[in-house]
C-alpha cells in the first residue's frame, strides 16, 4: 500500500480536517450530491488506486443520510481498486440497538455492521461503542478506541478527595467502574428503566453518594432525558459538586435547553466524535478533541504499529 | 408456508392497504420510532414464524429513512424466523444509478440490491425499473413489473391516429419505443446531455413529430425538469395535443409548480407507485392505482403461479 | 416440514430425553466415536431428509468435543438433507469471550456462531447468554431464552420482605436488576476486578445490603471463586439468610468443595441446563429442570407459534 | 506486489502478445490440453506467487470453451497464491444476456460474472459492454474500457459536414448518440424487432437520414443480420456514403458473405478485441489494435495510477 | 415443494425421457439456442415457482457446451423461484481432476463443484465419482449413487470360480476390491503411470491373474487407452477368458475403432449415464439402463425417504 | 507485508522452535488459558499488524483442543491486522474422514477445512494427506507437502535388491506405488476391510512378497492394528527383513506396546510432525525431522518463490 488517502463525508468534515492535519495528509475532496428523487450520490475526487483509503464520517444525524454515505464512499472505493478500505466511525450511533429487548425487532447493531462489510469495508475503527460486546458485531477486523482516559486526565486535575462517579444506569455500570478506577474514586449507579420512548425512570442508587461530590458518566448524551433523571435522584441524596461527562455529545432535541437550565451543573464534558456547533456550547460545557488519538490510531494501522500499546500505559 | 403475513413501512401505508384488501389479508401493524439520536427502530407486531411475509416499502423520498427501514424489516423478519421475506419495492430509486458515467462513484442500484440480500431479503418484487438491466443487480429471485400494459390501457380510448409517443431521452427510448407498439403509433426520442444535476440540455429530438399529437413517457418525473425541457423543444416542433405519462410519479422540488404552469399539457398521467398527496394532484392529473397487479403478483408468488404469465397477453 | 427429529450428542442425553418425553417425539439414536488418532465420528442413526431436525447439545466440558461433536452433527444433518436444523444449546459456554478486554485474542462467543453457521446450523436456541449482546453475534435466526422467570418462581414462595438480590459483578447487574424486579425487591452489586485466571476481587459492594436476606445471583458458577468472594465481602456487612441462584451450574474443579463448606448457604439453586451427577449434588441444591420450557419451546419453533409469548406475561 | 505476470488462454495469444510486447513484459507459457473425456485442462508454466497475474482472454468463439479455460486459469492462479488476479475479457461476450425479456432465462451476463468471481477473479477488465449497465453485474472491481474514442479518431480524418451516425437500435442509441458527440454530427436509430434467432425487423428509422453520409455503429457484429437489414432501410431512404462500425468484430455465420457482398459499404471498421483472421479480412476492412489502450490500462492498474483520466479529455 | 418438475438440458433427453417414464411424471420442455456470437441461451418452458426441481444434465462431450447449459437452467430455475433445485449429473466429468498432480493447475472437480452452488443448484445427484473423495468437493447436500451393484447383478449369472477382477490402475483398487467382494472373487490391479496424455504405461500387474478368468473393471472408458494397455499385460500372463466393465462409457475418439478389434473380449458392459448410439454398439456390448436407480432416487429424494437404504442390501 | 511472524498452539512447540530456528526468525510468544468452565483462550503476544503470520499447530491429541486453539489463534490474528494468516498443519488428522462410507456422517475433512477459512486462515500447509483428493477440499490456496522424498533418501542407503514395498491398504496403494518408483522396487498392497472400530482385517496381499524385503509404508500409524495385521499377513508369505515406514507416528493406545513386541521389525521409521516423546521412542525407531522442509517451504511462501519447485527434482 503506497500511501494513505483520507476522505470525509458530510457528517463532521472539521473533525476530517483536524485529523489530516495531525497526520500531515492532505483531506482528498469528494462530492456529495442529492438528486431529484432524492437519492444520493457520492464521488471521490482522487485517485485511490492501490491506496490505504480512510473514510471518515460518525453516524450523527441526519444519520440514515450519513449511513448511506459512507456506505456509497465504501463501495466507490472498492470500485476505484483501493488496497483497504477502513470506515473511521468515531460515533456509532447504531450501537444502541444492540439486543432484542422485545420481539421481532433487529438487532441494528449487527446489522449495520453487516451493511458496511457489505459496502466493502475492510476494516472499521470504532469509540466507546454502547457496549463494548458490540465489538464482537463486527466480521472485519476492528479498532475499538474508547474516550475513558482522555476523559479522567481531564479530571485528574481536580481535587478528587470527595468525589464518586456514578452510571446512570447498571447496564452500563462496568464502564463507569472503570472510569472510576483510573481516578482511584468510588462507583454508584442508578437503576434505570425505560417506560416510553421519551420517559426513563430511575427508582433507586445503587451506591453511597450522599454529600459527595459526582462525576455522572455516560457514553451518549441524546435528548438528555436520562441525566436530568439522574441528576433528580441525586439531589435528592444531596451531593455537592455536580459534573457531567460523555464521549458522545449528541445533544439532540432539547438537550441543550434543559442542561442549560440545570444551574447546579458544575462542568459538561464531552469530546469532538460528534460535532456541537457553537450555538450549542453552554459557558460550562468542555469539548476535547479525539482528533490527536484518532490520527495516531491511523497513521498505526497504516504503519503496522501496534495500536493495543496506546492504552497500554492508560 | 402457512400464510401470507404483509407488513408496510411508513413509506406508502395507503398502497400496503389498497393491496391488503385486494388480497382479503389484514395489514399486520408496524412500530416505527425514532430514537433521540435519530436512529430508527422497527417492531413488526405480528408473529410471522413460517409465514409469507410481504414487506411494502417503496424508496420514496425521505429515500435514506425509507430505506433503512426496510432494512430493519427485513433483519426482523429474518430474526422472527419468517419461512421467506419478500421486498416489495414498487418504485426502486436507486434503479438510477445504474452505471459509471464518471469516475470513482457507486453503481447504487447494484450496492442497495446487496444492501437488501444482507438484511435478509429473500425475494424482491419491483415495478418499472429504470433500464431492464438493473434487473440483474438482484442476486436473489425478483420479479419485475412494468406498467406500460395499464398506461397503454388508459390511453387506448383516445383516438391515437395522429399520435407519437416520444421519449426524453435515446437511452430510455426501448421502453417508449415498447410502449408506442402497444399502441401501434410511432416513437421519437430527445438526445439528452445533462449539464448539471439540475439541468438537462436536449439537443434535438431524434424522428418526426412536427404537428402531431405526442405522449412523452419516462419511467420517472422527478423534479421535471426532463420534462419541461422535452416539451419547449417540442413546442418548436409545433406539436399538437401533449400528454405527459410515467411510472413514478415522484413530484418532487418545484415539480408541480412548473408542471401546473404548463398550461398546454392535456393530460398527467402517472401510477400510485409513489403516493402523491392531494394537495400535490393536479386537475389535469390522472392516478392509475397499482394494487391490483401488485396484488395479483404477490398472490401468484405465495401460490407458485407463474408471473409472467400475467404478461403474456398484454 | 414433515416432522420433528431430535438427536442428541454426548453432552447431556438425560436432558435431550426428558425435553423428548415431554414432545412425546423419540430421541434418535446417534453413534459417537473415537478413532484411534483421537478424531471423532458421529453418525445420525435415523432418516432425516426433510425434517425439521433439532440437536441438543450444551457446551459443557469437555466443551471442544462437545462442540466438535455438535458440528459434525450439523454438517451430518445438512449432508442427509434435513430441511431444518435448529442447535439447542441451553448452555453456550463461549458466550463469556464476549469482548476484547486485551489484545490480540478471539472474541470466541462471535467465532464459535459463525462455526456453527458454517458446520450446517439454521437456527440456534439458547439459554441465558452471558450479556444480551451476544445474541447479536449469531447470523442465524436465534431464540434466547432466560431462566429469570422460573427461578423467579422458585424464591416466590418465600418471605422476600427484608431480601435483596446482588449481583456479583457490575458488568451482569443488569440482569439481578430485572430478577430483582420480578421479586419487586431492590438490588445491589460487587465491583469485581480479575487479578488472574484463578483469582477475582471484589473492592466493594454498591448498594444497601446490611442486616439483609441476599440472593446472590450469577448466570453461571464455574469453579465458584467469583461466589465465594461475594460472600466474604457480604458477610462483612452481615447479610443475613444467604442463597445462591444461577442458571448454568458447571461447578467445575474445587466448586462443589469451596460451596459444601460455605455452611451459612441456605440453599443453591440451578438449573439443569448443565448435566449436575448426583454426587455433585449438595444437600442444600435444587435443581430445576429447563425441560419444560426448552420442549415448549421447540414445539412452537416447529409449528411456527410465537416464541416471546412464552415470555409476555412474566 | 513484486511484479506483472501476464497468461493467455487459447482465445487470442496475439492479442496478448501484443500486450505483452507494449508493456515490455513476457507473455508467460500455459500448456492447454483436452482429456479423452472432453475436459479441459490449463497449467500456468511460470512461477506466479505474489504475482500481479493478468490472464487474457476474449469470450470468442467456441465461447464455452473459452470460457473454461479462464476459470480454470483463475482457479489455478489463485490456487498458485496470485497476490492479485485480473481476468481481462476485451470480449466479453454474455454481455447480450442483460436482462429477462422473456420468462424463465437466465440474465447470463451476471451470471458469468458471478462464476468470475467464484473462479478466482479479484478484478475484471472489459471493453465495451452492451449496455453500460453491465459494469453493475460484477462484484469485483472492474475496469470497462470503451473503443468509442479511438473509432471516433479514426472518422475524424474524414469530411463529416454531411455525416449522421446511426444505431441499427434504439435500445443501444445511448452509445450512438455519445460516438456522434465526438463526432460533432447528428444520429438516428432504427426501431429494431427480432422475429426469431435468425431474423430481425427494423420497422423504422428514428431521426434525419435522407441523403445523408452516414456511419452505422454497433457495439458488436455477429452474424451481420442486423447491419444488412439496417442498410436496406437506409438506402430506401437514399443515404450516400456508407461506412460501418463496431468494436467486436465476431463476424460470425456468413457475416463475411453478407458484408463482402453489399458493394457500397465504403468502410468496415473494428477493432481486434476478437481474432480477425486473414481469410475474413474484407478488402474494405479496418482493423484497428486495442493493444495500445489494453496494455497502458494494465500499466496503471499495476502501478495504481488512475485509468479514468485515460479518458478524460477524450 | 408442490411438485416434482423435471427438466433435461441436451446432453442426454433420452436418459431424462426414460427417468421421467419410471416416475410418470412428464419431461418439461426446454428451448435451448445458439446465439450468432456462440453464446448459449435456454430457456425453460414450463412454470416451476414452488416446484422441486430436477435438472438432468450428464457432462458428456461437448462437456463445455453441456456444463454451460447446466449452468444456465439451474440459474433460471432459481430466478422462477423453484422451491429447490436438483442437479442430476449422472456422469460428472470433471471427477477426474480431483487432485494437483502438478504444479499451477486447478483441481476442476472442486471448481466445477462451486461453480454448480453458484449458478444455483440447491442438491446434486451423482454416479460411481471417479474417487469417493470426490464428494466431499460439493458444498451442499449430495447424493453419490454407484453402479457396482447393478454391474455385480449382471456378473452374477456367470460361473465365476476361475474369476479375478482387475484394476488397471492400483488408485482405483479400492472400488475394482469392493466390486470382487460383491462377487466373492479375488482381486488383482496393474500399477499405471501416464506418459502423456495419450499413453499410459502398466509397468506391472498386482495380484495373481495367470490362467484366470478377468473382468477388467473401470468407472469410465473415454478413448481406451488404458483398457488397451492393461488387456496387453493381461495377456501376456495368458488369462483365460476377457471381460470388461465400466460405469461411463464415453466411448471417445478412436475406443470403439481399438476396442472392436480386441476380438477376445467377452464382453464390454457399460451403463447408460453417457449416451451410446447405435453406431458405437459394438456386437459384444451390454448397455445397462441407470434409469431405474436414478428415478427411484429423485423419488425418494422428493418424498424425504431414505435413498442410502437403496444401498443397504447390497 | 513486511515480516514473518510465527506462533505457535500448544500441540507441537518443539517443532515450531525448530522451524523458526531455520529460519533465523523468533518464536513469538502466546498464552493459552483454560478458563474455569473449560473454554479455551488465546492470546498472541506479540504485535502483528501487517505481518505475514504463520501459525504452527499438528492436529495431535486432543485433537479437539487443538484444533479449538488453532480457531481462536487465526481469529486472533485476523482481528489483529495480520496482512496474511498460514495455518501450517503438518498433521492434519481429520483428512482420514474425506469419504461418506455410511449414511448420514460428516465429510470432516471438509468441514474442518471449511472452519479454519471462517476462523480466518489465508493459506493452509499441510503434509501428506491421508488421500491426494483432501487437497481440493480447501478453499483457500493450500501447499501439499509430503514426506516421501525424505522417507525415501533414508531407505536408498541400504541395499534394495530383494526388496518390496508394501501398502496395507490397496486405498492408499498410489501413495505406495509412487514411493516404490521412487526406490525403483516393487510394490503390494493389502486388501483391508474394517470389521469394527477396532478391528481390521487384511483378506489377502496383492502381489509378490515370498521370501523377500519388506517396506510397509503408511500415511499414518494410529493404534497400530493395521500394521501388526498386515505383518502377521506378511510373516504367513516368508517375508525376510521388515521394515515399517510413516509420515505421522501417531503412536495412540497401545500402538506402543504392540510394535515393541514385533521382535522381527528391523527399523520403524517415522517423521516428527507429531510429537514423539522419549518413552515412545522404541529403540529400532528413526524419527526424521520434517522442520528442514516446512521451513524452506515457508521461506518461499513469504517470498513468492516456487514451492513446487522444491519438488521438481524428486
Amino acid at each position: 500500500m503506497r500511501e494513505i488517502t483520507i476522505f470525509s463525508g458530510s457528517a463532521h468534515v472539521e473533525l476530517a480536517r483536524e485529523i489530516c492535519h495531525h497526520l500531515e495528509v492532505p483531506l482528498s475532496p469528494t462530492t456529495i450530491r442529492r438528486f431529484g428523487n432524492d437519492c444520493l450520490h457520492v464521488q471521490l475526487n482522487a485517485n485511490c488506486r492501490e491506496s490505504d483509503v480512510f473514510l471518515i464520517q460518525p453516524l450523527v444525524p441526519p444519520v440514515q443520510d450519513h449511513l448511506m454515505e459512507l456506505l456509497l464512499m465504501l463501495d466507490a472505493a472498492r470500485g476505484s481498486s483501493a488496497a483497504r478500505t477502513t470506515a473511521v466511525i468515531p460515533y456509532y450511533a447504531y450501537a444502541r440497538s444492540d439486543k432484542k429487548d422485545t420481539s421481532r425487532i433487529s438487532i441494528a447493531g449487527r446489522l449495520v455492521a453487516d451493511l458496511l462489510a457489505t459496502a466493502g469495508a475492510n476494516r472499521v475503527l470504532v469509540m466507546t461503542l454502547h457496549a463494548s460486546q458490540v465489538h464482537g458485531f463486527f466480521s472485519v477486523p476492528t479498532d475499538h478506541l474508547n474516550a475513558l482516559n482522555v476523559l479522567a486526565q481531564h479530571f485528574r486535575n481536580r481535587d478528587l478527595s470527595n468525589t464518586v462517579v456514578v452510571s446512570p444506569d447498571l447496564g452500563n455500570a462496568k464502564a463507569a467502574s472503570h472510569f472510576a478506577r483510573l481516578l482511584k474514586v468510588p462507583v454508584a449507579a442508578g437503576s434505570k428503566r425505560r417506560v416510553d420512548d421519551n420517559k426513563v425512570i430511575i427508582d433507586t442508587i445503587v451506591g453511597d453518594v450522599e454529600g459527595r461530590d459526582v462525576i455522572v458518566i455516560d457514553d451518549e448524551i441524546a435528548n438528555g432525558g436520562t441525566i436530568i433523571e439522574i441528576l433528580d435522584r441525586l439531589r435528592e441524596r444531596n451531593v455537592r459538586r455536580i459534573s457531567v461527562a460523555c464521549t458522545h455529545g449528541v445533544f439532540s432535541g432539547k438537550a441543550i435547553e434543559r442542561l442549560g437550565s440545570q444551574e447546579d451543573i458544575d462542568e459538561i464534558v464531552a469530546t469532538n466524535t460528534v460535532p456541537i456547533p457553537e450555538e450549542k456550547r453552554l459557558p460550562n460545557m468542555t469539548v476535547i478533541s479525539m482528533a490527536p488519538l484518532l490520527s495516531e490510531t491511523i497513521r498505526r494501522i497504516h504503519n503496522g504499529e501496534s495500536v493495543s500499546s496506546l492504552f497500554a500505559d492508560a
